[in-house]
């Protein structure tokens, strides 16, 4: 939907906030948004100082936090506010994804006035970060985000082939360690034993669940050296498909030149390459 | 074998029972496999659950977690003898791969009536999963997964050079570690040492055995550089086979020269390059 | 700026001096250079050792490194008085990027006549290896090392796009484990939570912080599969850049239309693409 | 040196002899080497077992394993005495690399008679497993592992561009920790600290030495995230020089037909691809 036909028949003060709070081709609309990121990251960042005891116990950094807190909550209300203000279905806005976001992230600083213990709903809050994407949309990374998405989602079925085999592995791999340890030093259930595999396999490696036996620690080594060489393969994937994604080969058409009948033609050329002669545009 | 040969002398009714239970051509072929999956993934949640102690000393869940595990041994005792029933020759079934994984699955819950312990045997029915590649065989997965596997085998000779090479460096490696480190601080015999070399050549790291001498420390950091490069290896050796059986026909046709014989010619080449003979155009 | 435009105006032992000391054409050049960062290399082995609780006790050592330190300080004051003595302008060399490191790499022992506790920045002295760069300059390093940073370079935008949504990921995993744990079992903050999720996400896995309940090891399980899938992403960028930065003229030639003025042809290609026109087949 | 010129002018029964014992041609050449390498793993497992406390505590396995130890021990020096008495200069065998190899692996046991403590060196015999590339050679495997070589050594300079950037990142990083974490909670020397920056960095993540300070916590992150981007330089060069070895691009010449003027013709192409012309052989 264009934002043109969003704002049609709308006030020309809606029209005009409108272009700034939603719209990013405007110096002022690209300003708003870049401002908006950055409170809402000094927001998270006062909710995480918040959720650390040795600052949060200080009644100074308390007060100062929770003051904080309450600026921002309502600037966001503001600013959800005049975002209802200038679009034409306000009731629309605020059921829609970003609307969703925007009540989700001022509502757990409200509600705290009532009841006690929301303190960390606020960390909803992070999701407005998202709106980042809209600002990047606009600028020279949209076509490397472009490549790197487009190459995920070719090597989808792949990698779910690869995770099933890889959830199959570790299943087969946590029981075998829960019947060789005895269900002690850690490997005390199955789905614990399996936490440990998927620990192992993919080299994290905490330690705090680990083999003591000679016969588990020769399975666990195995389960390593499995791990890596099935580390390979993702990297495999994605790399195939990122080449793929960005290779000349694949901007090949399959048409043939009608009057030397030569292939071999780029996807976006309109005359032969060999003799000259002008391209079939139809079926490139 | 296909399934017509398979199922010729059948009764009409073995011959509908078999297609829905063996085959997965049908509407109900297929609804049969997949319900059966769920009822085995569903079986195998149940068996974890009762090997975690806190769920299974509690008597209630205990008793659910029995009596799932016998409803479902009984599904699957009736899905055995429904799947003799509709095949030519029932033993030659007991004894193939999947009949034996089936027999498997249940044996341990009867067993269970005479003798204690055999509980952790029943995890046996996580082998029962592997039918979930029958059904994938009939989806889009199957040539993702078949690109996977022949890039594997394909790479399998270099990866066992590759892993030869590996167990030796730990083998060297774990036996420098047990001698510098005087067999102390978890280092106390040497294959405790090799299995070390290894969890920190694969970059898991647990942490259950450190080097705490300066030079232990120091044979340690080399250890883990070496194993920076040599992760590398695996990774070359699956992406290279992953991009060359993804793109064979780019640039060499499957012409064989008329006059000579040979083939590996490029696509876009007219005349042989050994012979200098007129290549056939039309199948390049 | 040419090394012959910079000691134009000097005296001949100047111009010698320069050649000698910045110079890296000349066999005493090279000479020069090569000592210097071997001494560089022993007098940083040495702040080491004096850093090493169980060496510096020792009174016999402690003299020891102490003379060392002393003896190369001088050596480096030297250093700087000659390398000041050879340019035209000394306070424009002072207050240069190297010449700063110099000036930083004596300063912290004649301050630590004067005050304690000056010792650790003696350190700063790392900072003068970087010299090494100017050597393999003329070395067979120079095409390799520019190959590598030109890769980086290009792959700076896919690379930034993908550290941003790994940061955002960390930050929303690490929220999730802070309110999954309660903040217990070292998860007592969400910064401390986002340090969990990047050291469990980069497969490093410390073990200091590591989950307990069965949902936070849930989770924690999808996060290491994620982050198995995610390392894969960048090794995909950079070998994508390293393969495309090494076969650059594999099939695209330099040569531009003359009658449309648009590149990007074929190698092989005799006619313009775009446009028809006659190409140039001499500078293919 | 072919083996023709190296058994030349000894007697029938030396020459029949060193074809076994040195030549991999024959069926009891091969079988040789082969029983060799058996029973080389198996002395190596015993060398091994009697590392291990548990095992070798026991009266019983003690005695089994000091004549296991034994019998190969003068298996090998028999083994010795057939090398030195096939071939023409039995003094340059022995002071060749696989000659002292072999001494080496025999001279411990004997040793242990005089003196204790030599145990340890019995190890030094897993070395002789060097022997098995000799009969790889002449494997399926060559090929793959002769590529795997070249692929490593052609990117050796990259890698060494690599390492050294590598060393001097933790450096700096380690020294910056020492001064962050003041020298406490295992950060306790900059040697030290060096070691947690390359345990950090190549994600192995022992946990042994971790930061708990704050901003220890957040530097350790940047250097995370930084491993997580510098992995991806290694895989990618050896995946690049891997593809290279590989690829069919690197087998088109440099050759131009006389007749028509074209190139990219494969480097055994013996004729034009386009117009069938006699292609130059000399230098293709």
């Amino acid at each position: 939907m264009s934002l043109e036909t969003e704002i049609e028949g709308l006030k020309p003060w809606q029209k005009k906030m409108n272009k700034i709070i939603f719209g990013t081709e405007t110096y002022y609309g690209r300003l708003f948004d870049i401002v908006l990121l950055v409170v809402i990251l000094i927001s998270i960042i006062a909710v995480m100082l918040e959720s650390v005891p040795s600052i949060n116990s200080v009644p100074k950094y308390h007060f100062l936090l929770s003051l904080i807190e309450w600026v921002f909550t309502i600037l966001f209300s503001l600013e959800l506010i005049a975002r209802l203000l200038c679009v034409k279905k306000p009731l629309k806005y605020i059921f829609s994804f970003y609307g969703i976001i925007d009540v989700l992230s001022i509502l757990p600083t409200y509600l705290g006035i009532f009841y006690t213990g929301t303190g960390a709903l606020k960390v909803l809050r992070c999701a407005r970060l998202l709106r980042v994407f809209r600002i990047l949309k606009l600028s020279q990374f949209v076509d490397d985000a472009k490549k790197l998405s487009t190459a995920l989602k070719e090597s989808k079925n792949k990698i779910i082939v690869f995770l099933f085999t890889v959830s199959l592995l570790v299943l087969v791999l946590g029981t075998i360690m829960y019947l060789v340890e005895h269900g002690e030093h850690g490997f005390d259930s199955i789905p614990r034993s399996i936490y440990w595999a998927i620990v192992t396999l993919t080299t994290v490696g905490y330690g705090d669940i680990a083999p003591t036996t000679a016969l588990g620690q020769f399975i666990a080594s195995l389960v390593m050296i499995l791990g890596y060489a099935i580390i390979a393969v993702p990297t495999g994937i994605v790399t195939n498909e990122l080449m793929r994604s960005d290779k000349p080969n694949t901007t090949i058409s399959k048409r043939t030149c009608h009057e030397c009948g030569q292939d071999g033609h780029d996807k976006n050329a309109d005359y032969c390459k060999h003799c000259g002669g002008k391209l079939d545009q139809s079926t490139a």
